[in-house]
């Protein structure tokens, strides 16, 4: 085995970073992240569909046969080799993999699995960026936020979260009005489904769309979190964690202000500082 | 809209904790992690199944409700309540949710969609931690490993992780021998597809199963990644962050030693600690 490791793929995009009131415009490192698509067939078998993950370009072979292996579809030495996508028939040949084994693969496998809904429209091809623009309504241009407010979210989060404290295995979501108060928090070991149950709240309280509000969650920023946001018309999401690039593309075709590393008085802005009263670059 | 935060159920366990040598057993609380599965129903209409999420219990109406408003799949103004699942008809009644709508639920929207299999047989009512320790072949009762080998793990991974240090934002894996020498480091955007490709490469190498292996993961530790570390043979897993309650459960069940909170000279041991030569308590 070698001890080097496989070199993700890293992008860069402008930000503005605040550090005790002191706003800088520079250029960020950004981890990638993009759909994809995992098939398995056995010989004379046409490759059929296994799940879509989103993940940081880089050792997709790896990640097929991992995955097959650890999910129990296959054994390590059923596996003979993979091959990427056709350019011809699929949309995404680069995001596609599809890993050859040595005996058929039982469809059946798939059908009786557990499989989760995710954020990306990534299987059928379409532009995942395109296709939520197209089904949320426009961000507003407000809310006008003091950038004064960002340092004391996570400290009113944090003292919100009764489990936390305990156990340290939960993420946290948060929603705030405009001024810095906490209106409503929820927390879940996925960082998906504490906005799912802070959003769902809101949902059920017949609070939709939360165009006057700005929300914080407590971990990294993934695709999956800005379209949930944007599903629910929140036009400024902060994260206590980094953005991937997918994040910081998403949230800069939508309209919403992407704040990263919100970590006391010092922050980042990958996207639409002017909420903040900054001018972007 | 309450400032309360919902709170979500915490059991406790029994713990190891080494502090600079010092080995203490005492218990510690841990995060719930169950798996809910999502329906939908219209009015006059079968429940259909959208999706199985592992989660926090708490919150399921809201959960729910905020799954299917922030992936597209209902309006907001379409939902017209929830309830738990029939004892009579599902195997988890507790842990099934059906949200009713005020217009038919289009299956194929569900369909249509994008889905990724997870690690949990919970769609089909079988106890998942069961159903793995059949998968898998019976771990080692080694390999033995001296505590003073943990501390110098993180900063190996770290080390290693080239675009971490650029970017804040990937997730990464390493696997060690037991004298703590880094044999391979993977790294992603999501904790599970880091595992996958660390594992996958093994898979490729014919190293499968990882039996004289140490696993370090950079997160917490969920369910998921505990059943992988498990299908690819993997007797002892440490994590920088914590582990939930059906990690541990799991954990013990199959005879994994599990390691959470390890941060340079101090860690808690959850299941097994003999093979770091520590009695149980």
């Amino acid at each position: 085995m070698s001890t080097t490791l496989h070199a993700a793929r890293a992008t860069t995009a402008p930000v503005v970073t605040i550090d005790h009131g002191t706003i800088t415009h520079r250029t960020d490192s950004l981890a990638g992240e993009e759909p994809l698509q995992i098939r398995a067939a056995g010989p004379e078998q046409a490759p059929i569909d296994i799940a879509v993950t989103m993940r940081t370009p880089g050792g997709e072979e790896e990640l097929a046969a991992g995955f097959l292996v650890t999910e129990g579809l296959c054994d390590p030495t059923d596996i003979d080799g993979s091959s990427i996508g056709d350019p011809a028939t699929d949309a995404r040949p680069d995001d596609t993999i599809t890993v050859h084994l040595r005996r058929p693969f039982d469809p059946e496998l798939v059908r009786h699995r557990t499989t989760v809904a995710t954020a990306s429209c990534g299987i059928c091809g379409t532009a995942s960026i395109e296709d939520i623009a197209r089904r949320c309504a426009p961000l507003p241009d407000g809310p006008r936020i003091d950038p004064a407010v960002l340092s004391g979210l996570t400290t009113s989060l944090r003292a919100a979260q009764e489990t936390f404290d305990s156990t340290g295995g939960l993420h946290a979501s948060g929603l705030f009005d405009p001024t810095g108060r906490l209106l409503r928090a929820r927390e879940d070991v996925g960082r998906h489904n504490a906005l799912d149950k802070l959003i769902g709240a809101a949902v059920l309280a017949g609070a939709l769309p939360l165009h006057d509000t700005l929300l914080l969650v407590s971990g990294r920023v993934s695709f999956e979190l800005v379209q949930k946001a944007a599903m629910a018309g929140i036009p400024v999401l902060a994260a206590v964690g980094a953005p991937t690039d997918l994040a910081v593309d998403t949230a800069t075709r939508l309209g919403m202000t992407l704040i990263g590393f919100l970590r006391g008085e010092r922050c980042n802005i990958y996207s639409r500082p002017d909420r903040l009263g900054i001018e972007p670059s």
